[in-house]
């Protein structure tokens, strides 16, 4: 590898980690691991709805506790890391976003779908103004051609994003896609560049040694893996990698291997596998969602839900199109299906 | 990706997957999880104790079924996959290698530390005569500098080898290691090259990936991650990644995905997942036999096992050696311990 500058993980069981256990951590949990990641010295520590600030509905799910008052507690038991927030423009507000920063947080993420920074620029500007750190966070980035992705970039940078993220939502990237994402966006960004990796094609630690290669320093990982589909890079198992590698982290490894084994590990009702659901959404690159949809459809159109999901993957297909599916569905069952000759 | 010509894959979740349940396989299990791999068009079947045949054993672990009958039984259900076995020379013998050819086997891997391929030579030789597809299989390849691991696949290759495997028994190998063992044994053999990598540090897919790279073309799998440590390379989600990248296997990914998740999965007493104990493993870069023996010397020492562990890796200790433990242990508690600084 090229030599790395230290690189700044930024953990995330507490927010994407949330999906894994239904939004149910307890009060008592996130203070918890928050002690022990501010123990092992891991610099940033997200605590949020697994959809960020407000995800708690019955849309997105319900969290056990209050956002805020997890967040609150998370401040108040690290004595260095600071507490991060995410914020989905349309889930959360600005409101949220004043109400975290009084609380104590040092950071906000600020995420949109990859063809929609734009929807980001007042988030990130008070973001800026409340003296957080601030990262624009391009979720389903997979979806977006390079250049694409290069523009939304920008944009989140030019509204005051110290960083921006690649975030392979749907574990669809390949290595070779993120060494392209990621250098491109070097050479055009002068902000921070991060990577977010899922692991539903088992990926997620190639992926994020791709982007460290090319430039990230901004990374996150999950202990034991805690996340949306097949989970996140593994933040123990990554520290362990970079120390191999000879790359600085600042983390105590020691100390992160026996939070995910003594605390994180007894707060899963199941560990994270590669599933049959979780490895089709990383192949055909679609949202969590759209899995009970294409279920539904393939048993009313006898066919078989992957080849739904693949078609919706081709067409691009954003959350919130679900009423695309019955009609793709509906195309394919007239079609000379299967189209894909999996 | 470099062009690369078709692939052919070995499934291991009937051989190195009988760790992950305690050799406890049933005459019925192997029928179904074989007929399954067969109607998926998985070329080759390995079928034998986790430690290969004669596996069975008080120290190893007794096998719940009589390997000859699973054998028979694979062989028996299988109208186009060739089943393969196992053979540790020390634990396996000659005898047992004819009997497997008599039952219809269609190859043969034979195993030795990747220092000691010497003592496979009769028994390539013989696996040769009975007219079976030949396997050298180097494990624990990462112990070995990259020239020492050329001359031992050498050797293989001149007993008669068809195929010599980098095999990363310990999760311990980096990309850039795997991909500098299997280029130098490319420049050096005419036989095939193998690669069967394990996930103690998340690498089994990275590792396998940058093996095909440089041009290992006979792949090891498991189905549902099934093996040894954090088991190996994930089957059905390397071939969902092969054919993102336009790598043919012939291996349909739709039937190992239902394999996975409705015949494999329910065998299982408990996912396979990165633990503390697996992640030490490749860490270190060990045997996981000498965790126990670690735990013992930590507690008497007043030590973390992991340091021992480490020590062990870094003296490349080697199975058999188990007595070292306590030597090192002892060292460490006399020196100024930690001598890691992790």
């Amino acid at each position: 590898m090229k030599p790395v500058q230290k690189l700044t993980i930024t953990e995330v069981a507490l927010r994407d980690g949330s999906h894994a256990i239904n939004h149910q951590y307890t009060l008592e949990q996130v203070i918890s691991v928050a002690k022990a990641l501010d123990d092992a010295n891991v610099p940033y520590i997200e605590v949020s709805h697994g959809d960020g600030l407000a995800g708690s509905s019955l849309q997105y799910g319900l969290s056990r506790t209050n956002e805020m008052e997890l967040i609150e507690a998370a401040v108040s038991v690290c004595a260095t890391s600071q507490i991060g927030v995410l914020l989905l423009p349309g889930v959360g507000t600005i409101q949220q976003l004043n109400e975290a920063a009084k609380l104590g947080v040092g950071m906000a993420r600020i995420a949109t779908h990859v063809t929609e920074a734009d929807i980001s620029a007042q988030h990130i500007a008070r973001s800026k103004e409340l003296g957080l750190v601030t990262v624009g966070f391009l979720m389903m980035s997979h979806m977006a051609p390079v250049e694409t992705l290069v523009e939304q970039a920008k944009l989140m940078e030019s509204y005051g994003a110290d960083t921006v993220y690649v975030v392979d939502s749907a574990g669809a990237l390949l290595p070779f896609q993120v060494e392209e994402r990621i250098r491109a966006l070097k050479q055009s960004l002068s902000a921070h560049i991060g990577f977010h990796g899922h692991n539903n094609l088992s990926l997620a630690m190639a992926n994020t040694l791709a982007a460290i290669q090319e430039g990230a320093t901004w990374i996150d990982g999950s202990v034991r893996c805690l996340g949306a589909g097949a989970g996140n890079t593994q933040t123990e198992v990554l520290v362990a990698v970079l120390e191999k590698l000879g790359i600085e982290t600042g983390v105590d490894v020691y100390k992160l291997m026996d939070l995910a084994e003594e605390i994180v590990a007894p707060i899963l009702q199941k560990p994270q596998e590669i599933t049959k659901g979780s490895l089709v959404l990383g192949y055909a690159g679609v949202y969590s969602s759209f899995l009970l949809h294409a279920q539904r459809a393939a048993l009313k159109f006898g066919l078989d839900a992957r080849d739904i999901l693949i078609e919706l993957g081709r067409r691009k297909a954003v959350g919130g199109q679900e009423d695309m599916i019955m009609n793709v569905a509906a195309e394919l069952a007239k079609s000379n299906y299967p189209l894909s000759s999996v």
